[in-house]
């Protein structure tokens, strides 16, 4: 396994020692001392958890520096180096590994290479360079995955620190903020900043509950950056509630008549009150919702305020939810304001008494994944002071492309029926509080009929309604520095999404950066084969701290998790089709007819009796003739070296239907088989990472290839409205006459081994994510008029 | 959902006012005040969270009391009462029902009705009934399964004792002990208790290194219980070097020469250290590993220590493991020992300072389950002083009932090839530190030979090592309380165990409960149908801290979840045959011809590639030819009511083999098609359960009947030697002459649906327990001669 490192920086020795003299680990005497003094001062930072020397002799009496000798035999005597064989047996148990089983003593460097763990290549360690030995070791990746002096703060050594009066600063290492504060005692409040939008038309404006996590030294004149989690769930969801739309009905051919005429959502609209930052008290209220991000966790414990706002219509806020409107941009928005001195809050949904954020050093940073990381993106997208950074995961760029696609409604991976409104209702959490439910119900109907109206599930068609939701149009103002995360399987919130986001990032002048894992809808801080958290820690303590790392500079703008081998992560400048060669092939030249012919017989998915995932694998296979009648499978020449499939792959068809509308789907589908990976990472050991002392722990995972194997996969999908043939606005269409119709598929990176081949299935009904017409039709495709456009590295 | 609950104590009204004064709930002045001031100083404590009262007020107005109304605007006026039905509207709010949603507010007492939940009948809650509804509420499970006045924990409520310097005790509420102790903060120390054993024969006493979590108020004085779970795996373990012994080998013919002789382990024994109390340190090293049971982290909260030791040869040991031999008792036992006063332990493995237990009450519980809960009930086979209660959950009893049946190599679920020597190797975790292991290499492996040859799994006969590991043989000294847990569904620790020891435990004077639910190898804690911690808290509370509640007479000795509904618990006063009607069935009665013959190929499974679990599915299908023709299937008549299988039933077989040994096992069958519970408990809300304040959570669970159908289940297993049909010693059989062999299945109590059918199988190679001979043999059953004895209820 590559343990890949990205967050470790080369600073020159000078300031190597300065760091270690800093934390104790090399004595300000070292050029006086023998070396195995030197030794022993070092060692015993590694013991923080013993308070007496016999017992730390013990410590060392457990350590094998050979098959022969402890390293307290070793310490008996005075000596003056160890071999470099002994000091890498030393470094990999204190990196966690088992001596003799995960390595032998009398060669560590077989696992040091394997494992990609830097060392450096000498005979022996001695006073001469054993600083920067030390020094590269501390900042080395253990068997957990977290370096080696981030795994000492769970045993206590940054104790002296967190419990010193004194000391109430932010530490570096490496460029790095060390957990340094106490995270068991944290102080956790509630307040209710004032939104100049009445959402809910009560006449008052809507409060925001935001919940705050912030360091007790806070309280003691620290001044702390904070990572802001907007997050539509943080108040509980209505799951019960989400009534899902009907997807079992015929397509509606769309006309000028059929899309709705487009209203803004009603909201008033006030002045922002004047903050008085004499008059501001202390919060009065307590939080009691349990933290839900481990990496925000990770931050805490070095400095970083965590603070969760649900925004409007969520549990203990005012208002109503709006789906990705700009309104609720704007409430995400202003807690930042708030942050940054820019905003008044309440203590109380009294609004009698204000209080402000003394704490905040006005840097902000918000994370989260999916919802989450799209309301990142959204607040970025206003330019808002304070915001320096997003970490945004997984993020929805525009609400069209989660639950449209091309002129058709299309549903997010097991979300078939959902929509703008039944997101809503699910997220609409103060009605759980029956006193705001008595005041609010009847508005919130209201809301909810507008919602239904104005999305529009009969046509599917792009209007405004989904363009004031479209991020990628508002980003005139961005201005902070971006990460993006995404998982090249993910069919919750497509790759699309941040592909599309990243080509318009590209043009701005910001620091931007873009992960791509091999995970379904899943965060990678903890993976195994890179250091992430660690990178972030690195880039956010620049942003937020100002700890000049040129952390932008430690590694490659897009960094690419390898489909086959889950520790490869490939390097790229960017990520659009021109990182790789164009490709075009006619289908016919891959068939041995010119013109196909494929029925949608509108029965057959209830007739299996299938779920959605079940029937997508069968139609893959093909195997049964109901299914294999309603698709068309073209393969593609075997590739006969490996490769790479770059990009956003196109479709361009010329297809007639039997009615006077139509629905295209196209999947490609890599078939070899073979092992492949798991999109869910797994468990390499639970809770192995501890992100502070006495806190939280995070789970090492990584993908890994599964136990049986599987003869194809599907790469990427398209869909598209025949009606839409000509672009974004629908057009009437004739029944049996053909059309050219082009789309693209999803983007990928996708590694294909030598002797695996690429197919396409062109059929209607993707059951899982089209609506599903009950109807008969029958699709022509011209072969000799069809391709596909694709690039290739 | 029968949200089941047995802890609650019914106390005179004087009693209930009393402790209602004590925690602030009802004023001094009650009588005096008028109702909505007792309404509100009551409910004012349920919002811990806010300071000021403009805070609450807003608390209160997000409570409706009716349809129409909000607490804070019923409580504007001063009313005199609330109607029943507007305070049970409150009420199932505040138990975290959503009102409208769960409920109706119109109604809440459908609600009630359903979950079981308790209520007192009369038309209105005024100054006469207030403080018995109040009383009864606070005690009342919430939805997350919790007493509310648990719930209040983790909002702040017990904050006011936690933070007082002067309150320094246990405080009980309808007799059990409060959350009131500091668990975010606790003492986390870790001691070498010295045993009197030498087990890796280095000629010093072996020690054994304790971790102790104790509440801090222990610095100043407060004594406190223990829960203590000897946990060999608390050292982590040798999952990569557990070498299974091969399966997939011929029987071996029992004779006198190849059963090995018994030698004991081999020990030194020294005389125990006198402690000299006067000379004692506070601990010097602190504890990092995680604390792993969320049991007892429950009672740490409510103040009690917990302890956990790894034993002999577990990392930061001395010694050597030795799987269930007396050593291992002793070692565990001798921690209770320093817990009360009776050993000494040292500071550091260095010996140099000796460290006492100065804030132990010396009342002692133990917990765990599987191997950890197995010590507990070892331990208190010891008689030791001080052990006043163990909860035993999923344990061993015996190791021949765990590794052995009847003269045969039986795996646990799971565990094909397992021994006592590969367990050992898994726990002998002190070999992870490199400087532990240089020491201990050779004697381990001499330790690991002896095992392996005294298990002897050539013969799979019982011998005295095996006897020296049955606890029940052990039971005279035994005197402390006893609750055993076990899974009815439990494959891996057979419910034999608990079985076998009950029966002997009934025999004692001692107050012993037994827990039977329908999971396998899990525990029970979290389980929404019953309030199991709650009682186990009433239970503690009277053992160790004398609370004197009759936790005892609270519930029936034996209570049995039922496996169609999962919230039906069953009330029994003891566990075996008696409590229903004998039954015995001649097989040839069932079947159309008088002998049968099935043949065991030796090669089947393995050419069917099935992993053991696919193949115990199909076996009992047994619809391919293969698997039909290695059994003998017989079904009983069908169930023409609903009925209960009960204690453990009994096969007679008149069998002949077609060698000079043989194997033969049996399964219990049950056979309707319908949906049955799950044996993994589901999830119903992840992290609902508050364990304290800012402190750990639990998720709440319970069996659900699963979304498909089955056809079968699978109640009990058995299996025995040919060779041993005289009993315990293996004797001479002849190639085809018929035996009678006589044997037990697993002990059960299976509620029989109308309409179900019984059945039996009869077969000789268990894929996933037995050996798997290579060879075939053949067996023939003379039916007029075999029998089925069981009892129904």
């Amino acid at each position: 396994m590559n343990y890949n490192q990205y967050g470790r920086l080369h600073l020159p020795l000078e300031q190597q020692q300065k760091e270690l003299e800093q934390l104790d680990f090399v004595s300000k005497n070292y050029n006086k001392l023998s070396f195995s003094n030197n030794i022993y001062t070092a060692f015993s930072n590694f013991f923080p958890e013993v308070t007496s020397n016999e017992s730390l002799d013990y410590k060392f009496d457990l350590l094998a520096i050979n098959n022969q000798k402890t390293l307290k035999q070793w310490l008996n005597k005075d000596n003056t180096a160890l071999s470099n064989c002994e000091f890498y047996a030393l470094a990999l148990q204190l990196l966690n590994y088992e001596a003799n089983q995960d390595f032998d003593l009398s060669d560590p460097f077989k696992l040091l290479k394997e494992n990609q763990l830097p060392f450096i290549e000498t005979d022996k360690i001695d006073d001469t360079n054993f600083i920067e030995a030390l020094y590269l070791l501390l900042n080395t990746r253990a068997k957990n995955g977290y370096e080696l002096i981030d795994n000492l703060a769970d045993k206590g050594f940054f104790l002296k620190y967190i419990e010193d009066p004194h000391f109430n600063q932010h530490l570096f290492f490496n460029g790095k903020s060390l957990p340094v504060f106490d995270a068991q005692n944290m102080i956790r409040e509630v307040v209710y900043v004032e939104s100049d939008l009445d959402t809910d038309l009560d006449g008052q404006k809507d409060l925001l509950q935001v919940t705050i996590f912030r360091p007790k030294e806070t309280d003691f004149g620290l001044k702390v950056p904070s990572l802001y989690t907007a997050n539509p769930y943080f108040g509980g969801t209505n799951d019960d509630k989400n009534d899902l739309h009907n997807v079992d009905e015929n397509l509606t051919k769309v006309t000028m008549e059929n899309q709705p005429y487009f209203r803004e959502a009603t909201i008033n609209t006030f002045e922002k009150t004047v903050l008085d930052a004499s008059s501001t008290q202390h919060a009065e209220e307590t939080a009691t919702r349990q933290r839900i991000y481990r990496l925000n966790d990770y931050f805490f414990a070095r400095g970083f305020a965590n603070i969760y706002a649900g925004g409007f219509g969520t549990r203990g806020s005012d208002g109503l939810r709006n789906t990705g409107d700009p309104s609720e941009t704007t409430c995400a928005k202003e807690v930042i304001e708030w942050l940054t001195g820019d905003r008044i809050a309440y203590t109380s949904p009294a609004r009698t008494k204000t209080t402000a954020a003394f704490w905040s050093n006005s840097n902000i940073a918000m994370t989260g994944k999916s919802y989450l990381g799209t309301l990142a993106t959204a607040v970025a997208s206003t330019g808002v002071k304070g915001l320096k950074t997003i970490i945004s995961e997984a993020a929805i760029s525009s609400w069209y492309d989660y639950y449209r696609e091309n002129g058709l409604v299309i549903a997010p991976d097991a979300c078939q029926g959902e929509d703008c409104d039944s997101l809503a209702v699910v997220c609409q959490s103060n009605l759980k509080d029956s006193g705001h439910a008595l005041k609010l119900q009847e508005q919130f109907k209201k809301q909810m009929a507008y919602l239904q109206e104005q999305q529009d599930r009969t046509t599917g068609q792009y209007s405004e309604f989904w363009d004031i939701r479209n991020y990628r149009h508002q980003l005139e103002k961005l201005n902070c520095s971006y990460i993006g995360v995404h998982g090249l399987n993910d069919w919750n919130v497509k790759p699309k999404n941040v592909y599309k986001l990243w080509q318009e990032l590209e043009k701005l002048p910001i620091k931007h950066k873009l992960f791509l894992h091999q995970g379904e809808h899943v965060y990678m801080n903890n993976l195994a084969s890179i250091d992430f958290t660690n990178m972030m820690n690195l880039w956010l303590s620049e942003e937020l701290l100002n700890s000049q790392n040129n952390a932008a500079e430690q590694w490659p703008n897009v960094l690419i998790q390898d489909n086959i081998e889950a520790d490869v992560w490939h390097a790229e400048k960017t990520w659009n089709n021109a990182i790789g060669a164009p490709h075009s092939q006619v289908l016919s030249e891959l068939a041995s007819e010119k013109v196909k012919i494929f029925t949608d017989n509108g029965q057959t998915f209830k007739q299996l009796g299938l779920s959605p995932r079940q029937w997508e694998n069968a139609f893959i296979k093909g195997e049964l003739s109901e299914l294999a009648s309603e698709q068309l499978k073209i393969r593609l020449s075997q590739n006969n070296t490996d490769s790479t499939l770059v990009g956003r792959p196109k479709i361009n068809l010329s297809v007639a239907s039997s009615m006077n509308k139509g629905q295209l789907s196209v999947m490609l589908v890599e078939y070899q088989k073979r092992h492949r990976l798991s999109i869910v990472p797994q468990i390499i050991e639970m809770n192995a990472q501890p992100l502070g002392y006495q806190f939280a722990y995070e789970t090492l995972r990584e993908f890994k290839p599964q136990t049986q194997t599987t003869d194809f996969k599907l790469i990427a999908k398209g869909h598209a409205n025949l009606q839409n043939y000509q672009g974004k606005q629908a057009v009437d269409i004739n029944p049996n006459e053909f059309y050219k119709l082009s789309f693209e598929l999803q983007p990928t990176y996708y590694h294909l081994p030598k002797d695996s081949q690429l197919g396409l299935i062109i059929y209607s009904t993707d059951v899982g994510m089209t609506k599903r017409p009950l109807e008969q039709t029958t699709y022509t495709i011209d072969l000799t008029q069809s391709s596909f456009n694709y690039s290739i590295k």
